[in-house]
């Protein structure tokens, strides 16, 4: 249901809502419009019909379960408030409204006001293909194993055998920080000399620092794993904010790209009911300037997903909007070499497919598990199916019978 | 089921997940310690026992849908990391482990090493308390409404207002920022105008100013607003992260309280199977040094609630841990006068009661608004039913004949 009022796109920031509710449907669409602008739960002495014309939110549509409400530009605040300031707006108070009893923000389109205010990945795909070296293919990584346990030396020593079984990427894994077992400053050299050591034979690789840590910490923490010879870092946007990711991209002393992990977001996003959709995070990450963000893996992994809502992340990634550079998306989760074939099928050649477990679960080790997954890259890059691909690859061959295929 | 094995508390993270599962409970739970320590779905070649035994987690009971896991201390990064670090460990990726359907974090106790890195308020209650001149009564505040709309002389206004009311606490609400028609630094001159003119007539109250922004701009936005004259300063803790609290907290130059709203924690805390409950959010806020916080209306608000969670909240807000300060319980959300006698029955008297529409929404304004208000608290904590009170008190008389009473 159209509710016949034209308004500028320019002008709102447009939401889309899945609302249960007992009440009919425009009441509660209603009741989240004022909350979360000029309204609360009983008239107030204090406002105006001016107020509410000028600040109050529209409900634009109402279709099933889905309702459209615009917020205008100027319940935004300037220069101060960011992200912050729009999830307050956008995903604030409504969640906890007696009138709906479950609410889900499935998607938001910001407008170009709001839009210019973000600057958007510095890297982005071309930028980490350029630096890899890596025009065309996948970029193919792993998330060192245990995730946490290992030494400073024997992370470095993942990292060195994962590159020289041909993976472009790897990472700490989003737990690892500085532990006593691991600490950052050691590890980030020891991972750096490895690095060195792959590109004296041949081979560049980047592996992602986990810099993830108070917001107010992450620039200086970030300079310092830089100054140690990083060359990614990682963040953790759910846990840290938004704010993290984009202090990282907008601070001129970081020179390197930003791997957007999502450790948390099972928390807002699983229930298809309510809370928060992965699409505004990837948005709000994208606008924030990640370089690369974890999606899901396409309903092909092992872990709880929704292929639909991975590809909506993914496109949101890649599809022109404000002028941005693209973010490199990240399928990983539960992945094995078996199913990078039918991953690849529905990502195309713009991802970032990678493996913790199916690169050091491999039987012959972290060399041979990388080798797999390569070669499964390389199969599905040439449109060859992987059965057939494993006949002359033996790493492959043995990641197919350990895990299977899809 | 106790599992039998016996720890030494002081050394490990207590969590307590409520889970939803297909699967015998001691498999999903052997699968969530694994995720969050170290394992994964797969075997490892790169894993030892050593590693397994010493920084695993451990399953300690599972009671029905309800299971206690422990982390060792060992798991928690030192100096780097942060809140965002516990969280990765406690409320990471478990939320997505497709051998659960749902999961929810329902309550953490932290060992006296994690409890020992953060400092817990600098005011809290006696804090507050000293600061209004106010020992005994409960406080008594509003959020100035409509939300956005005003300018800074309305809101301004509006506190004096509610001030010569008898309110002894005014806030911004978490939506109003820095947009244009109510720039932060005119607001902040012009409330701290108003504040000063009600000192000056013999009446001590305070006003927080939202400085919810981005984690790495916070402390040098809020010092900024404590130049423009701020006594107070509020934080959306979920939007901007525990860090920002933390920052504001712990950074020397900062010399007001910091009250903690917590808009968007419905997306976390409102179904009961999944998310994270606000029982270890209130743990967090408090260790992070927040002095007031949002805990609920304790089953009688108009909001969305959980009387027996918020009546946790209150707890963990005032019980000894840690050697901390007390955080001042705020219970905001669809409060109005005829409710509070029995809200304060529950709450004790340790509590801000707090209303916007419910101060602003009186027939006879906002100053009438503010002293039924103050009516109703003083009823409270003299123990006379608000009804009895009304009779000889009108503009308390008039708030029930709008909104009832409970």
């Amino acid at each position: 249901m159209h509710l016949g009022e034209d308004i500028d796109v320019d002008d709102f920031v447009i939401c889309d809502y899945r609302v249960t509710t007992d009440l009919p449907m425009a009441d509660a669409a209603n009741a989240i419009a004022a909350e979360q602008s000029t309204g609360t739960w009983t008239d107030l002495s204090t406002t105006t019909s001016k107020i509410v014309d000028r600040y109050g939110a529209r409900v634009l549509s109402i279709d099933g379960d889905l309702i459209r409400i615009a917020f205008p530009n100027e319940d935004f605040s300037i220069d101060i408030g960011g992200v912050p300031q729009i999830l307050s707006v956008i995903a604030g108070n409504l969640f906890g409204l007696e009138s709906v009893s479950k609410l889900r923000l499935e998607d938001v389109t910001f407008s170009k006001e709001i839009l210019s205010m973000y600057k958007g990945p510095k890297f982005g795909v071309d930028g980490l293909r350029d630096l890899l070296g890596r025009p065309e293919k996948p970029l193919v990584g792993t998330i060192v194993k245990p995730k946490i346990g290992l030494s400073p030396k024997e992370t470095a020593n993942y990292v060195y055998e994962a590159g020289a079984g041909g993976l472009t990427n790897s990472k700490d894994d989003e737990t690892l920080s500085n532990q006593k077992f691991c600490p950052i400053e050691d590890r980030t050299v020891a991972v750096a000399e490895a690095l060195d050591r792959l590109e004296s034979e041949g081979h560049r690789m980047m592996h992602a620092i986990n810099v993830s840590t108070n917001g107010d910490k992450i620039v200086e923490l970030a300079e310092k794993v830089q100054s140690w010879g990083a060359k990614e870092l990682m963040v953790d946007v759910i846990t840290c904010g938004f704010a993290a990711v984009q202090a990282l991209a907008e601070d001129p002393s970081i020179k390197v790209p930003i791997h957007v992990h999502r450790t948390m977001h099972g928390a807002l996003t699983r229930d298809p009911l309510h809370g928060i959709s992965m699409l505004p995070i990837t948005k709000l990450v994208r606008m924030c300037g990640g370089d690369a963000l974890h999606i899901g893996t396409l309903g092909v992994g092992k872990m709880s997903g929704n292929p639909k809502g991975d590809l909506a992340n993914l496109n949101a990634c890649l599809d022109p909007v404000g002028g941005y550079r693209t973010v490199m998306p990240v399928c990983s989760g539960g992945v094995y070499p078996g199913m990078i074939g039918r991953m690849v099928q529905i990502s195309g050649k713009n991802v970032q497919v990678q493996a913790g477990g199916g690169v050091s679960g491999h039987p012959g080790g972290v060399r041979k598990g990388a080798m797999a997954m390569c070669q499964a890259i390389d199969a599905a890059f040439q449109d060859i199916p992987v059965t057939e691909y494993a006949k002359d690859h033996t790493e492959l061959h043995e990641a197919i019978v350990k895990w299977g295929y899809k």
